[in-house]
């Protein structure tokens, strides 16, 4: 039977990720610097084990059970908790729906927010596979340029002014502002602080995605945009995948109630609720402090690894290679001179140099820089790390 | 800030769900006949924890883990060899992709099939559910009427002919023949293959939801159309949701390899994969036979709950009052005197009687009949399905 008669105008924008695909390289002879896995040394594997055992054993009927499509109340109360405590937000249960890992809370924004046309204010590079979730729905993403202390906002305000005069429909601004993928970068507090007030000028929504900020390796002094929100204008998506285990997919967004509201609508459709059982086992993993405990540890882990890949990146990279050094979170991002386009450089660098990457393209709204790539420095070894690069500047050099 | 302003076009097809509003009743002093929930008794615990502590200790590190968008390809295989025992469908795992619960399988069809204005075929009435995944892609729902037989194929036939004559796009047949929801008939084998008939007449995909018919109470022979199905031209949905345990929400999908490539790349944008751990769990749950030794007791207790039901509708309902007799699944179907719309009766029946139930409206594309309802027996207790319907009986006749 031919299915492709039948496919919906939509799926034209829906295209492999690379990331997902070179996943699936992660297990073979390959180093990979191309995942956002975490190290799996960091999983409180004996923790969850005794959680698990508890929940199953006092209250497995609501554990095992359909729930609510917000999320388990009782966890939607210790998340508003967690996010006083670690990111100075206050909020209550109210304001917290639980999703199936970040990646759903940025399909539900598509959803609910973007009709075709609409413009999609993101730093450029930003986060891949947001732009693919919003696809989709057709915005006009535009990108606004990032210095070292991240989106430059200057510039934004350039473009918010422009874009209204021309008419146009913003939806919202989507930043991860702090330690950012792909670079790594931590926008400063100043620069957060006028960000708020374009939006609180032009009454634009802002979304700001955190998975991050629970590894900031400088001591930087940052707080969430959402921690200086006062008029509502912030969602903010965080997910235990980093501090907890991704293989959970539990996720999170805090935002007014009129959000909410739309998400869960939205959600219903999408999967009823995310797994009772999973939100029970993150439940007793805040209540035990067992994600505030782990957290020091996986710090310093990455930490280090992030060092042993910069002393890698120093040792082995060619002149005309440049790179970030991130102040946190997972990624690398790395340049590379500009006759060198990384998504050719890639085929060459796994099939005879067996390491990957991502190439930095699909981080680029309109796909502009084709000099970069994005190096994950959690999930490989120290030894994977060293012996990866020496690869990658081995392949770079032949290029 | 105004979120009005912002919101997307398709939120106006994105509205709560009856069903979704009433299992927040359930807990109080309603008996509620609402939901679709097992019989938390039913859910094998002590399996489940032996299961999770063996997860945990032989291989914590991939159950934690990211994994891939289709599913845990161990899983895959595993379903598919349970396909063929409990079904007859031969398939690999190649051919299934692991879903959020069936209802992600519902919107991935939506997703990857309907454009604004395609048809979307269903048995009138049928999974409400379904109808309000697919209503925000907009597609025309045409209801084809039931008999005792199930959907009326002869009818279906005429109707295509007529859809097609006019030029209309139809994008697939949506059936769930086994134990329906919500009118727990069965359609028998015959219409069946008459049904797999007029899909290869007019090449035309069937949808097949089957959640159900692990829970046939009668001695019927029904093979799944997807075992009968030459021309790889059925999508078939099922859960673990029932069989299991509904709390770890994970449903799957069996296809041709090119629908669940497209399946795998809307997915991707949805939530990247389905918790890894909870796809462990399942595995072993399938490996062990937990889910085939469970089984006959789960059906020999909906059963007697069934019965149960019938036999309190048959001593206290008042004269005009109908219902089906369910061949299994969880729900009867009623209908009341035609001068009693069941949504202004739920009303009164849940403040006054303290009695829940989900009006039939929503049930059918175009909310034609509105003197019916869905009664859930499965998760209320034997005591609770007398004394329910015993009020829901009394609700009645005052009306």
């Amino acid at each position: 039977m031919d299915i492709g008669k039948l496919l919906a105008e939509r799926t034209k924008y829906m295209t492999a990720s690379e990331i997902r695909e070179l996943l699936k390289w992660a297990t073979v002879d390959v180093i990979s610097f191309g995942g956002g896995m975490p190290d799996p040394s960091t999983f409180p594997v004996e923790d969850i084990q005794k959680i698990v055992n508890y929940v199953l054993e006092a209250y497995p009927h609501k554990a095992l059970q359909y729930g609510s499509t917000e999320g388990v109340y009782e966890l939607r109360q210790e998340i508003a908790k967690f996010s006083e405590e670690h990111h100075g937000i206050k909020t209550k249960a109210e304001n917290v729906l639980v999703t199936v890992g970040s990646q759903e809370a940025l399909e539900l924004l598509g959803r609910v927010f973007i009709n075709p046309g609409d413009v999609v204010i993101t730093e450029n590079p930003t986060y891949l596979a947001a732009l693919q979730a919003w696809r989709v729905y057709q915005p006009k993403l535009v990108g606004i340029p990032m210095d070292e202390h991240g989106m430059i906002v200057e510039l934004l305000e350039d473009k918010v002014r422009e874009l209204l005069a021309r008419g146009e429909r913003i939806k919202f601004i989507y930043t991860i502002p702090t330690a950012q993928n792909p670079t790594g970068i931590t926008m400063t507090q100043d620069r957060r602080k006028y960000l708020l007030e374009v939006a609180e000028r032009y009454d634009l929504l802002i979304v700001e995605d955190d998975p991050y900020s629970y590894f900031l390796f400088e001591p930087i002094q940052v707080a969430p945009i959402k921690a200086l929100d006062k008029s509502d204008r912030v969602i903010y998506l965080s997910t235990a995948s980093k501090i907890f285990a991704p293989g959970f997919r539990l996720g999170w967004v805090v935002a007014s109630e009129e959000v909410i509201k739309w998400f869960y609508l939205a959600k219903q459709s999408l999967n009823l609720n995310t797994s009772n059982f999973v939100q029970y086992i993150f439940l007793e993993g805040l209540r035990r402090g067992v994600v505030t405990k782990n957290l020091p540890r996986v710090k310093e882990l990455y930490k280090r690894k992030r060092d042993a890949m910069l002393a890698a990146l120093e040792t082995y990279m060619p002149e005309g290679v440049r790179w970030t050094r991130p102040s946190g979170g997972m990624f690398v991002w790395a340049t590379v001179p500009p006759q060198i386009d990384t998504r050719e450089l890639l085929r060459k660098a796994v099939t005879q140099y067996k390491v990957a990457f991502i190439p930095g393209h699909g981080f680029f709204v309109d796909e502009s820089v084709k000099n970069a790539m994005r190096l994950n420095f959690t999930y490989p070894s120290f030894e994977q790390i060293n012996e990866g690069i020496r690869r990658l500047a081995l392949a770079i050099k032949e290029a």
